[in-house]
């Protein structure tokens, strides 16, 4: 056998295993995994390092229009460099159709921004705003079968949220055409009475971010999603899952029966409301929906991870710079919480923090690190096995990780669009030193080595899940 | 000591005792309880008899416009008469805010309705259909200093329900007037939802009524609910609840620290859907909502009548006639299950059920009892201790009750409007043989004695759960 | 009406209700109430009073053999005598079977201890620590038919505990004889092992008599002995529950279906595991088991007391000197915690402890105060309604309550056996200031009226849990 | 790259992955997988087929003494052949302790009986039912540093149960020494209990073998054996769990923050209770502890199954004979269930039972098969990654199925030494057609290819759990 690529004497790492040998691509694809392997144009070496399937991320916003001047700082270009530098190979980040258009139109749009501009590959989920008899009945089985099999719905944010009945005939649309659908869980008329009562007291400051979205709008939101799935009997994606009671009801509906994935981000490990109670306007550093929690929160959220009430880590990347009028510091947000813009960066930190904080401190092993990061989203999404492992046949998306190198986080470090990142000063050990695409390295150490447009779109196909 | 009423040799039985004694009575009130008491113009033999505060039924429907033409089979002649043969004393019928009208202008409209008429005494819950910041903001504190001190807001019926954002404002509007909310939990738009799948589908007899207004959809609200008053922090009832997902809703929230009342009713320990699967059109007598449920439902709402889920035992009285044109058998309804009425009576028959299947058949006992049908309905809402037991100060609200007496339920021996009971055949064990509203005898054995009138309106305190 | 003694203008609190007026007593029973009483040899004016039946201790220990030469710090004498300066007219206390002896030789000593020393009335618990098939298969019945209708076991104390298959025994005959079965739940064995490890260490002060007795001890026995109930299917008492997770193992047994009573007690409301680390030898003071826990579990015992997981609220009184060679101090106590006695003194501080942090503080109502004090006492054990409320033909065993009268709690107030309070300096608001036993004035404010041996012994009937 | 045989063709399984692809093997292990390789002695055509790690069975009990001329049906030899005929590679046999004997003297004995006789690799557990302190203090240590790092404790069954104390003991050994503790749960004291009521009433059919033994005194064991393990803070391993309750003791432990792994067993799929009640004496086959449960049972240890609350799916093989004076049918067994030897054939049938039932019928994938057949018993019990997957490096354990096969168990087809299978007309689709110990071809479809000794023992790293 000859190969194009053999990566040697790495410890190949799986969702289930983990085992020295040498790795043989070809033509892009894993061929091959032996004792010793030669000839090969390009030979790597290992030793001492984890040879993981690249990083899926599946919960990340790029160049998604935000309202009222506020701008995502990153595009196609930025954000999934951002990705490939944290270790990852796939993205998938949203297509959001504006209300009044069709998502064919959405899709053309996004697909516009992407083509030609991305460093790692990447697939859509269509956010549905509008939710019309066209878009349900026509458009959605169409997409499916064009391989655009997940969607997303909002309970939250007065421009995109849908209403129960619009929830309940987007999922009997999925339901039928085959969609997996994913829902951010908050109560959007709770959020509001609660800005209202904080701006009638005038508590205006970032930390009322917090106040304003508790515990209870959130869990509230979640059993009602998992109640219509289970009224329409289709299964869901529970996004962003912050604090034990919002488990507890992914809990309690698996119990009763329902097929729910959940999931939840680095922000609600390392994260908590306290963070938004920072001096002067640094606490919109830290605005993001739903809100850290609280220490407790925290420790529920390893348990999650660790017992499979989650089986997905994402990011939920949503970038905005800090000082900057288009950013969480506009002129509205400077005076009220309410207008600063909700999301904070991630993309590229996810999986160091989750190796560090995670399998550096016993909290998962090394099998779970990978399947909460790479093998149950291409998994869940219907892109596996092309994607999210390595194996015989899959695609050679690969991260080098050494699990050895010591980084301090710092904005100055990372790639992507934000002028600061909420993990500033977090000292982490492990680190992916090399980045391959399909058999190609687009990271070396700190070195960027491919071309803008190695990254292409993925077509996917159905989740098992539905 | 001299009496106008002297009750002799009873047992009397309150929610927490039960001894032997004679009472006195003079101007209507209890003065006296004595081993031996004479000097009265009446003495009341009571040898054999329990002597219990006169039940409260806080949760009937009379002379309330159902809309289409369909009317209410008791105005509040019938219906206050079919509560005194069923042993009550007061009970408490809604009055319905209409859509652009003022809550005063409803209160207004029922006390017409109600003066004059009354055989027991009457209070107002007022239902909020349309919540204004003038209803909300002017109306309901003067209203709640008037003695109007409880409301009720509906999650389901197209032209009753309240979106969360009104919800959300009228408990808001509660919890600084002090009024406290009677919440209808059902997921309006889970139910249409299913509606349109049965119609769909051509399912369209009684029974699907049961089948479009599942658990789920109860329990959601119910949960629903229970997350918006924590959000706004005021006290509810969750009334008439049917299955033991919505009662472990209710036990959560408590243990999170809310101020719950949980109530359940007849239909849900005697009926199940299959009830609503009767031969020909017969199924229609059973609809009500939520709808019953099945066997092991019938045990958890023994289970929580038992152990304190449920402080309160009503009777949902919303009686229709059957085999009436504008009743459950009107033109659509005979066609389409979702244009039958929805409601049941039930207010003659609920006290003699929860004594012959509760304190007969060992599940609960005598003291429980009261708690349930009287007492506990006096406490929640402001009547205490003026109603709602046997104590000196009291009103000598009383009904005498024979534990061996044997009835079999059928329409003909009840007094209300209905031409039907869902519990005909029933063989019941137990029954009130006098009952008193404020020393006067207004049924005596099977005859009536009092006058029309002879039922006042009572003005109430705020709740103490308030 | 004619009365030996009438109490003028109190209110009346019952565990359902609460009323002003007069109480006429005729031969030490309540004979009347009414508006105004009069024509009596005594008149007691309760105006601003409540008026309560009488506190009912089931849980105390007096003149009970603690081995090694160390003695309890009251007899019958001073035990009761402190019980009703603290408001009580009947205590329970234990009769202690000796290994090698029947239960009617263990009674007939304990009569002896009791007969004409007592100021309150009072009934007995048998410990049974040598079932022999003597003891249970004869004894036992003739003793519940003698009114001797409730005993006890431990599952910890080395020279106490019954082995599973000894309690299965017991339960059994307790079952076929009509007797309820008290049990005090640790795992003695796990508690050995803990003392062993301590031990080995070198860990041998008080503070190591709390870890030595988890709550994982308390919870395994609690939920081992409902398990060898609900095998057995006969009911069961919990006492001094200290715990939420033990509590949960009574809830979880209810729920499956078993009777089961649950009991709290002052020290798991007010103290916590810190107050055994007090400097130098102080800690030997809070020496009780299970050991008061955390601020947590204050919280969830309050929840108890309020939610029905508690239907009893007692002292475990079991009195200890402390600065005495035969009390905590003594040579061994001083060096290793293992020594030092269990149990703390409470009797006289246990109502005005639930009426100042439980009525005082809006935890509990009246209702549930007299619920908890005194009546379901009565009840569970066999002595309503002779014993336990406010009603006619009831013993006349009234403790009048001033609401507004505030102590400090010292030991030089109180009038026990033992030499300190383990409440010291706790500020109280509300204490009983006259307390009556079958109608005759037994403490009038801080003065004793009546004579030693007014208080009898009392025959039990069987619990109506059995 | 040669090698000595290559699997062409197959699809790989792995406990995460599945993928198509060609094995290497040279002596004796996995050296490559790749897309085609050639250049082998031997080649295998795997097209159709899954290639699957080789069953491991870490809880079968082969020729241990049973008492009172009772003989298990199975040696090492015809043991360990049914294993092989039944997908297994590895087989963890126990290793009884006489009373009295040290554990050297069992480890000798077991090791003489399985010497050279066995067709699959094997292991033991030591079942520990004399912990002196020499056992515990000398050899347990010393044994696990010899790889014997496993043991089992009994807390039933009277001549092998330990009581808590020597539990704690034991625990605690374990702790210090890294030994990994599997214990079986059920009350002994309420069984002997249990029995005696049957006896008392003359109820000796076999079926009262499982009411004699209920899912309370199962759970009550359960609870007891992690609440001991809490106290001791060691890991333990909950054997053949049965029904609902049990497993929610081991959810509540992992809620706690125990590490505690759950095994199920097929008997509690596939049996009932109902199946002890068959006609005559067939009753008896079914016989074993604990007893099957009830088909809500089967649902629950499904979902423990799919949910992670069982980690480990083994047999439990403990063969009798059925027609045999030394089996079930000895003269007393015949006359009281008391005797009837427990425990039932399983070893063969244990993987087409999962597979036909877990993966045939949906339940669960093709990883979590093998992750619970195989991976996570290599895993827990130390042998890891030398066996329990396919990856390289590991041994050549593998095992063929095929998918399509159809086959009805009989009796007749197995090879254990029972002379009935408690599965006999079960119908299975799915089936191992090959089985290869280390590269060596043990079973080629229906025939033995390998001799007896083929299999060797195992020496174990630590439990990753400990």
């Amino acid at each position: 056998m000859s190969f194009d690529t053999i990566i040697r004497n790495g410890t190949i790492v799986t969702a289930s295993d983990a085992f020295r040998c040498d790795v043989g691509i070809r033509n892009g694809r894993i061929i091959a995994m032996a004792e010793n392997l030669d000839d090969a144009d390009e030979i790597i070496d290992a030793s001492g390092l984890y040879v993981m399937p690249g990083g899926i991320d599946s919960h990340v916003h790029l160049a998604q229009p935000s309202g009222d001047g506020i701008v995502m700082a990153d595009d196609f270009a930025s954000g999934t460099l951002s990705a490939a530098f944290g270790g990852n190979t796939t993205v998938m980040p949203f297509c959001l159709q504006e209300k009044g258009s069709t998502l064919r139109e959405a899709l053309k749009a996004y697909h516009a921004k992407a083509e030609g501009e991305c460093y790692v590959d990447v697939s859509f989920h269509i956010i549905v705003t509008d939710p019309t008899s066209h878009v349900l009945g026509q458009e959605l089985p169409a997409l499916v079968a064009d391989g655009y099999t997940s969607i997303k719905v909002f309970m939250t944010y007065e421009n995109l949220r849908l209403r129960d009945d619009e929830i309940l005939a987007t999922l009997d649309s999925a339901r039928t055409s085959g969609a997996l659908v994913m829902v951010h869980c908050e109560n959007e008329d709770a959020i509001r009475f609660l800005i209202g009562r904080h701006e009638a007291n005038g508590e205006l400051a970032a930390k009322h971010h917090a106040t304003s979205r508790p515990v209870a709008a959130e869990r509230e939101a979640t059993h009602r999603a998992l109640s219509l799935a289970e009224i329409v009997d289709t299964p869901i994606v529970i996004v962003h899952v912050s604090n034990r009671e919002a488990m507890e009801e992914i809990q309690r509906a698996r119990a009763r029966g329902s097929k729910v994935a959940g999931e939840t981000c680095p922000q609600y490990l390392m994260l908590t409301a306290d963070d938004l109670d920072a001096t002067e306007l640094e606490g919109a550093k830290f605005v993001c929906s739903p809100p850290p929690r609280d220490a407790e929160s925290q420790i529920a959220c390893w348990e999650g991870l660790q017992n499979g009430t989650f089986d997905l880590f994402s990011s939920d990347h949503c970038p905005f710079r800090y000082d900057d009028d288009a950013g969480k510091l506009n002129e509205k947000g400077k005076r009220n919480f309410r207008w600063i813009p909700n999301g904070i960066p991630g993309v590229e930190t996810r999986l160091p923090i989750l190796f560090s904080e995670g399998v550096g401190k016993g909290r998962i092993d090394l099998n779970r690190f990978v399947a909460l990061s790479s093998t149950n989203h291409a998994k869940l999404y219907g892109l596996y096995p092309r994607k999210g492992t390595i194996a015989i046949g899959s695609d050679a998306d690969i991260a080098l990780w050494d699990p050895t190198k010591s980084v301090v986080i710092t904005n100055d470090i990372l790639h992507h669009g934000a002028d600061y990142t909420p993990y500033e000063g977090l000292a982490i050990t492990g680190w992916p030193v090399r980045v391959m695409v399909r058999g190609k390295t687009v990271i070396d150490g700190e070195e960027l080595i491919a071309e803008k447009g190695l990254g292409t779109y993925l077509a996917r196909a159905r989740s098992p899940l539905v």
